[in-house]
């Protein structure tokens, strides 16, 4: 393996360990604890897993033996930074525990497990992969864990294997799949524990327990890394507005976490779009507003953010994709369905368009024909393998762009406006996602995989591992284990009701979109673009440690 | 000004001075000068400035008092990192020699000279510009310098500010514009001299007396940074193929430099393509064959990085779009013009589409009918303000990957390929071109800064400031200047016999180049990807301030 010089110096790296995570813990556990909703049902479905206490890691002088053990690790859905330093701190936290204990890697995901796919991590294989970006050591994948032949396909190999527990390492949806196994596991007696990891870029896997996901931190530096460079550009330049859209699914964390870096002019919230039930227009109105008002002070450049999940927020739209989606859908198991299906099949792209229009209803139909052609195209004919409108594949950071050039075009006509407006675009989500971790990162996953066979050790199943205060150094950060089911609530997911883990969106009253709002109309208007630079390694600790300002803010 | 932590930091950073630019210098004089090509030509035209010798810096304990000066600088063209650092290196050396000396800088461009608008440099604001990114000190602008009478405007402003000298800072084209604008004041005895410096993320303006120009350094490494990312992406998800494609303008040099640092899977080199006589189909099938050959190990993932100005080197293409440019060209001074231009005007874009097909040779209108119809229609449509093709608007990356996925269609039906395609697309120019600089162009641009101060300061014109042996640590760079005229020759520029620098494409025969074909077999069968990471600033030597592949190559 060939590889960079900064992987060669960034090998040697040793993660900042919490003192509470150094050698020898004991335990200490509060009260039982309850599901942030349907306390009741999540009860029903957990009575194995329910209930169970908080727990803290506290440094201990008292000698432990350890007996040897098989561990099993996944890694859950879309890369993250910091993945690797998970999987070599629990490595080292089983081996330093007794070395004889075996650590195993299911590969591509959660399939792995199922499929019996999978590979013993050893020394050799884990040194090279310490403080490395991506998933690669043992691949990730989206299979979802749900179903009972699942779980004992699972079983099956970790008996082969004597593995007594399996850390999967995901987000909102693994994690809650995590606990589903652990009941089932506790449940038929199975020998086998399951402890879970919070991982998503995305940051909305947080609560009162979570401070942050891992992955975020990364995710979030290279983007303004990024963002900053070009609006640096923008500035020098002085004739380019940047329409930067930024990956996180639904929530606009990475977006919000990024402007409250780089101090764009504009950054939309979907949260808020949907909160104020902003049509489309609004949000045009609103940037092209800023655009005149800058070009009247002499700056034809400017910077946009765009969350990736914008367009599903605005209620319009949303309207509009429910109907588009009924409209289209054909139930392939009645007649009925079937003569529908092979109706639509028969139809040309342009007839089919036209069928569309007519089943809408006016209010829909006005929504569609207020987008440009291409994207009404796009809504009304490409489809998921399910007959679903294919949000995602809309590229908004151009149709925000067309939509306030046109609208600009009749400002101009009407003598309101009389600038230039050259727009560029950008999106920015693979470009981060494996980046080689942050310290923050490097360090925080660490700790949450010593913190992970922690819990091991201590027999603890149907936890995540948890690292708090992680705005203090490293050294004072304090680690210990959440029960998955504190975290639950009931939701209804492809018209089912599920226990699930609470996904966070951004809260408007929240001080990370405070602190956005306070600033943004000074943003708006003047040139107040601060320029991160790229992550750095070595250096100030100011400069190599600092966590996110969201972090920052929140834990403040 | 609220600055990032970084920017706090990095201030306080002192570019490493090479030993002959400490203090007081001697010159070294070598033997008149001859241009590449077309000597009695350039001579002609450059009686003042041509023959001129090189000249060497040498360090000298000899006393030396420097009379105070007025020295005006201009940023010319597009942003490149480290121009800041050319500008405080001057400023430092020019206040070294003489604390009573000024420094002005002229705004947003060249046009700026010309239009008297500028800014006076002094400490407080210089400072606040050290090692930073962009041209935001002082702005850029494309105006070309080439008219008497913006020479003439220009020496009126220096006159009043009692400017004897100007530093012009761009790119092959600006320097050739500052070396006439030398020869005019030397051949009038206006008492201002120009000197030049080398400036391009492109790296198409080195020869044998520029070994590089700035801001190629970080831009390629920014971009690295990404690819690095993408292919650890690339290789954890193992389900896409990522089309990259990236600025510099014609020349292949910035694709080429980021293959050697990252080893992607595919690369394009536009001087290939040329020198093979490649179409499209050709390119096409080169991709395919290569994803194809992934497929069939297992991996139906990989990276392709696409050069800029591709296109246009395809000769088929090119062919076309000089055929597309002559067919719809009217001469608006003529009768039969003016006739044709109002006919074009009155088709609609499906008629004007025919007309243009019709009017082509079987040959360009097989060309045109090979590309995808969006790409057909952009050729037919969209014109710049002189009527011709707007080839950067082509999305190349796209365009291949469109052409790619039908081409695995064709052979999937021929049962040649049995895999998955799912293409997705980046291009990278803006990220990089005012990212904060790298040390190597932090301390590149600091010494060119600092030696055309001291060409300055020995009267010379018409030269470029230059430093060699830049593989070597800073403190043995050499340093000094090139007459400008040795590096010209005579190209044809829009039907005009011009006296220009020399443009640099990627040699074929080249050192990098070599090292890039010796091994690209290996890179497409395999997982070869490296992961250069993030610009560091601090830390060992080997990650902070190593050149670029190219360069070590080229001066091996």
């Amino acid at each position: 393996m060939n590889i960079s010089n900064l992987q060669k110096a960034r090998a040697a790296y040793q993660p900042k360990l919490p003192a509470g995570l150094r050698g020898n813990v004991e335990l200490h556990e509060g009260a039982p604890t309850q599901s942030v909703g349907d306390q009741d049902k999540i009860r029903e479905q957990f009575p194995n897993t329910y209930g169970l206490p908080l727990v803290d890691f506290v440094p201990t002088d008292a000698k432990r033996e350890y007996e040897a053990i098989n561990l099993g690790v996944i890694l859950s859905g879309g890369q993250a930074a910091g993945g690797h330093n998970v999987i070599c701190g629990l490595f080292d936290e089983l081996k330093r525990q007794n070395p004889n204990s075996r650590l195993y890697g299911f590969l591509m995901g959660p399939g792995g497990l199922v499929d019996h796919n999978y590979v013993e991590l050893t020394a050799d294989v884990i040194d090279r992969y310490r403080n490395t970006g991506g998933f690669d050591l043992i691949g990730s994948g989206r299979t979802k864990l749900e179903e009972k032949e699942q779980f004992d396909k699972g079983l099956e190999i970790c008996r082969k294997l004597g593995i007594s527990a399996i850390v999967i390492i995901g987000g909102d949806d693994s994690n809650t799949n995590a606990c589903v196994l652990a009941e089932y596991y506790a449940k038929i007696n199975a020998g086998v524990r399951v402890i879970g990891c919070p991982k998503t870029i995305d940051g909305d896997l947080k609560n009162d327990q979570i401070e942050t996901s891992f992955g975020f931190d990364t995710a979030c530096k290279t983007y303004s890394e990024l963002i900053g460079n070009i609006q640096r550009d923008a500035n020098s330049a002085r004739k380019y507005w940047h329409f930067i859209k930024l990956m996180g699914r639904s929530a606009s964390h990475i977006a919000l976490e990024c402007a409250l870096q780089t101090q764009p002019n504009v950054c939309i919230i979907s949260e808020e779009v949907e909160q104020k039930n902003m049509s489309m227009n609004d949000i045009v109105e609103y940037i092209a507003g800023i655009v005149c008002q800058r070009a009247a002070d002499g700056m034809n450049f400017g910077t946009v953010l765009i969350p990736e999940g914008l367009i599903e927020f605005v209620p319009a739209i949303k309207k509009l994709i429910k109907e588009l989606n009924d409209a289209l859908s054909c139930d392939e198991e009645t007649e009925e369905g079937k003569e529908k299906a092979a109706m639509l099949a028969a139809l040309t792209d342009e007839e089919l368009v036209a069928w569309v229009k007519k089943s809408l209803t006016a209010e829909n139909l006005a929504t569609l024909e207020s987008l440009p052609e291409g994207v009404q195209r796009q809504l009304c004919l490409d489809r998921d393998p399910h007959g679903n409108v294919q949000v995602s594949l809309i590229e908004t950071e151009k149709l925000l762009s067309e939509l306030v050039g046109k609208k600009l075009d009749e400002w101009k006509e009407a003598k309101i406006y009389n600038g230039k407006f050259a727009p560029l675009h950008h999106f920015f989500g693979y470009e981060g996602r494996c980046a080689a971790p942050s310290n923050f990162d490097a360090d925080y996953c660490y700790a949450l995989g010593t913190s992970a066979a922690q819990l091991v050790a201590n027999g603890k199943t149907g936890y995540m591992a948890i690292v708090k205060n992680t705005t203090a150094p490293a050294e004072e950060w304090r680690a210990g284990g959440v029960p998955i089911t504190m975290m639950m609530n009931i939701e209804r997911r492809n018209g089912k009701d599920k226990p699930v883990i609470r996904k966070a969106l951004v809260e408007l009253d929240g001080a990370p979109f405070k602190e956005f709002a306070a600033h943004r109309e000074e943003w708006a208007k003047g040139v107040c673009y601060i320029y991160p630079g790229p992550i750095q390694y070595w250096g100030p600790a100011e400069v190599c440690d600092a966590p996110t300002r969201t972090l920052a803010l929140e834990q403040a």
